[in-house]
C-alpha cells in the first residue's frame, strides 16, 4: 500500500494534472457564458445544448477550487460567468429551473424535479464564499426557498406514477435536501436548515435503510415500507455511498458519533452489496434480494460511485481508523486508476462495461461532468492531507 | 448452409417448443385476466404490474398463432381474455390507453405517447380476424380514430423539449402508423389508410432516409432536415430493419418494385451500420458520423433487432433471391442462435453485452415479451415455407 502522502499526490495530480485543465480549457462557453458539456475523447465537441445540472455544478467547482486550491483568478471568473448564465437563462417564468437550454440559452426541456436549483444553490453558495458579494447569497436564498416550497407542497409537479393507485418516496429527494441545506447554512443563520437535515436524517436512517438487509434502498412507501418490486428491492450503491458521506458531514457537524456509525454501516453494506467479486468494482445498481435489475446498465462499471466510495471511506478512517476502511480504499483507487484512466488524453472515462473495459471514450455529456470525479479528488486530497498529518480530531 | 427447409425448422421447432409454451404457462393471469410480464429465468414471476404494450402484444400474438398455426382452442381463449382486461383496464377516462397498470388493473403510469393504442389495435384486428365478432372490429375502428386523432392534431399530448425552441420528428411515429393501418386495412374498407400509409412513406422515404449518408434516422427537423445532435445522427439498426420489413409488406401489397429496392437498400444499409464487425451480432444504437453515442447501451446486442433483420432479409430474397439476403440472414440466424437460447431453460435471453454474454437472465419485462421474437419466428417459418415450394410470385 502507498502512503498517505503518495496517495495524496496521486489524487493530487490528477486532480490538478487531468481533471482541472480539461475543464478549464474546454467547459467555459466563450461565446454564450456558461458551461458547455458535450465532448468527445480530447474536447472536441460533439453536442452543443447545455445542461442545468452542468451550469451549477461546474459554477460550484469552479468557486470551491479557487476558495480551496489556490486561489487561481480565473477559476473565479469561470464561476461567476456560469452563475451569470444560470441568472439570465436558467430559470422559466415561475422561478423553476429548466433541466435543458440551448448554447445560446433558450428553453429546451424542463422536468418535474427540482435537482437543477440543488446545484444552482451550491454554486451561488460557494461564489459567496469566495466573494463575499451579497447578490450571490441573495440568490441562493431565493433558490433555496423556492425548493424547499416544491419539497414540502404536495403537487407542485405532476406524479409519474398515479397517487391514488399507488404512492412511494425515492431517497434522492431527502438526500439533496440534506446536502443543500448543509450548504446553505454556511451562509445563513436561519433553524430551518437544521429541521430540514433532522427530517432527512431520520428519512434515511428509518425509511430507507434495512438494517435487516443490510442495505439502503432508493424507493420505499410514503412511511418506509418496503416494497416487493424491482423498484423497491433496488440498491443503487454509489448513491448509498454518496448518502453516507452526506451523513458523515452531519454526524461531524453535530458530533454525533451514533449517526457517525450508521453512515460507516451504509458504506460497508454498500460496499459489500455493490461490489463485483468476479470481475471488481462497483455495480451500479443491484437487487436486495439478487433478483433481477430492469436497468439492462445494471452491471456497468460506473466512475462516480467509486468517487463516492473513496470519499465515504476516508470519512470512516478519520472516524476511527479501522485497517479495514482502507484496505477497501486501496481497493476502490486501484480499481479507478487502472480502469478509467485514458492515457494520453486529459480526463477519464465514465463508463465501462462490467468487465472494465470502456463503453465509450466521451469526457462529458449532461450526466458525466466536472463533478463526481472533481469533487472527490478535491475532498479526498484534503482527507489525507489530514490523516497524513494525524489531524484526527 | 442449411436448407431453407431445415432453417424452417429450426425456425418453428424454437417457436412451438420454446417460445410459446412459455407464454402460455406462464403470462396469462388466472387470477385478474390479461398478460403477466416480469418473468425470470424459468418462468418465476418478479414483478406483477402490467405493461399495457404487453397487454396488446400478447393478444395479437395468440391471435395470430391460433389463426395461422394450428387453431388450437385456448390460444383463442387466451387472446380474448386479454382483450377484455384491456377494454376494463387499460383505458383512462378520456380514451387515451394508459402504459403501465397494476396486476389488479388500477391505472399506474399514463405517457405522453400513444403506441400502447397500435398494439391493442392490433389485437382487436387478430380477434375479429379469428372469430368474426363485431365487437372486435368495433373496438378496432374506435381506437384506430382515437390514435388517428392524436396524429394529426398537434397539443394533444404536451411535448418534452419546448416546441418554441426546437421542432424535431422521430421516425417510430410514421412507422407504426404505417403497420396500423396495414393492420386495419384487413377489417375495413376506408381510402384513409392508403393515404396514411401514402403519407408515412414519403416521410420515411424521403424526410427520415439519408441515400447520401446509406441511413435511416431516427430523428430530423419537421421537414426532414438533417439535425447536427447526438439525437440527430442515431441509427438504431433494429428499428430500421423493422420500418423496412413493414415498408416491403407495402411494396408487395402495392406491386411497387421501386418501393420494394428501397426498402431492400435500408436493410442491407442498416446491417452494414449496425454490425458489429469484430464481435459479430447488431448494435443497439450507432452514430452515423461514427461520434459517440449518448447511450450507455449502445453496444448492447439485444435479441429483438436481430428478429427483425431475418424477416427482412427473408421478404428480400423472395423479392429477388439475391444470395447477398441469404448470406446475411445465416449470418444473422447464427449469430442468434449462438447467444440467445437459454439451454436447459425455456425462452430465450433478450440482452447481450457486446461481447454476447447475457446482461441478465430475465425471460420477461415491459419490453421483453412474445412479440418482437414470436413475431419474427412466425413470419420467417412462413417466409421460409414460400421459399421452400418455390412460391416467388
Amino acid at each position: 500500500m502507498k502512503t498517505f502522502a503518495e496517495y495524496r499526490q496521486l489524487y493530487l495530480d490528477t486532480l490538478l494534472g487531468s481533471f482541472v485543465p480539461f475543464w478549464e480549457k474546454f467547459s467555459p462557453d466563450p461565446e454564450y457564458g456558461g458551461f458547455l458539456c458535450g465532448f468527445m475523447r480530447d474536447g472536441e465537441l460533439f453536442f452543443e445544448d447545455k445542461s442545468v445540472w452542468q451550469q451549477g455544478r461546474s459554477t460550484w467547482m469552479f468557486a470551491k477550487l479557487y476558495n480551496e486550491f489556490g486561489g487561481k483568478p480565473e477559476w473565479l471568473d469561470i464561476a461567476r460567468q456560469g452563475a451569470t448564465f444560470m441568472d439570465e437563462h436558467c430559470f422559466d417564468e415561475n422561478g423553476h429551473m429548466y433541466f435543458r437550454v440551448t448554447r445560446d440559452g433558450r428553453p429546451l426541456v424542463n422536468r418535474r424535479y427540482y435537482f437543477s436549483e440543488a446545484f444552482a444553490i451550491m454554486g451561488y453558495v460557494e461564489l459567496f464564499k469566495a466573494t463575499g458579494e451579497e447578490a450571490y447569497r441573495r440568490r441562493a436564498l431565493d433558490v433555496f426557498a423556492k425548493m424547499h416550497h416544491y419539497y414540502t407542497t404536495p403537487g407542485c409537479f405532476p406524479p409519474k406514477v398515479n397517487p391514488q393507485t399507488r404512492r412511494t418516496k425515492g431517497h434522492s429527494m431527502c438526500m439533496i435536501m440534506l446536502n443543500v441545506c448543509q450548504h446553505m447554512r454556511m451562509i445563513d443563520d436561519n433553524a430551518l436548515y437544521d429541521k430540514v437535515i433532522d427530517d432527512s436524517l431520520r428519512q434515511i436512517t428509518q425509511d430507507f435503510l434495512k438494517p435487516g438487509e443490510k442495505a439502503l434502498l432508493e424507493t420505499v412507501g410514503p412511511h418506509g415500507e418496503r416494497l416487493d418490486s424491482p423498484e423497491g428491492r433496488l440498491v443503487n450503491p454509489g448513491h448509498s455511498l454518496e448518502t453516507a458521506w452526506f451523513v458523515m458531514t452531519e454526524a461531524i457537524h453535530r458530533k454525533d458519533a451514533a449517526l457517525m456509525e450508521t453512515a460507516i454501516l451504509i458504506t460497508l453494506w454498500s460496499l459489500e452489496r455493490g461490489w463485483d467479486r468476479e470481475m471488481g468494482g462497483l455495480f451500479y445498481f443491484v437487487d436486495v434480494e439478487g433478483k433481477p435489475v430492469l436497468s439492462l446498465e445494471w452491471d456497468m462499471k460506473l466512475l462516480w460511485p467509486h468517487c463516492e466510495a473513496a470519499i465515504a471511506l476516508l470519512h470512516a478512517y478519520l472516524h476511527d481508523r479501522n485497517d479495514l476502511y482502507l484496505q477497501w480504499f486501496e481497493k476502490v483507487t486501484d480499481y479507478m486508476f487502472a480502469h478509467f484512466p485514458d492515457p494520453g488524453h486529459p480526463e477519464w472515462f465514465g463508463h465501462c462495461h462490467r468487465d472494465g473495459t470502456p463503453i465509450s471514450t466521451i469526457k462529458g455529456s449532461d450526466w458525466k461532468g466536472p463533478f463526481h470525479n472533481v469533487r472527490a479528488f478535491m475532498l479526498v486530497s484534503q482527507l489525507l492531507e489530514r490523516i497524513d498529518r494525524g489531524d484526527f480530531a
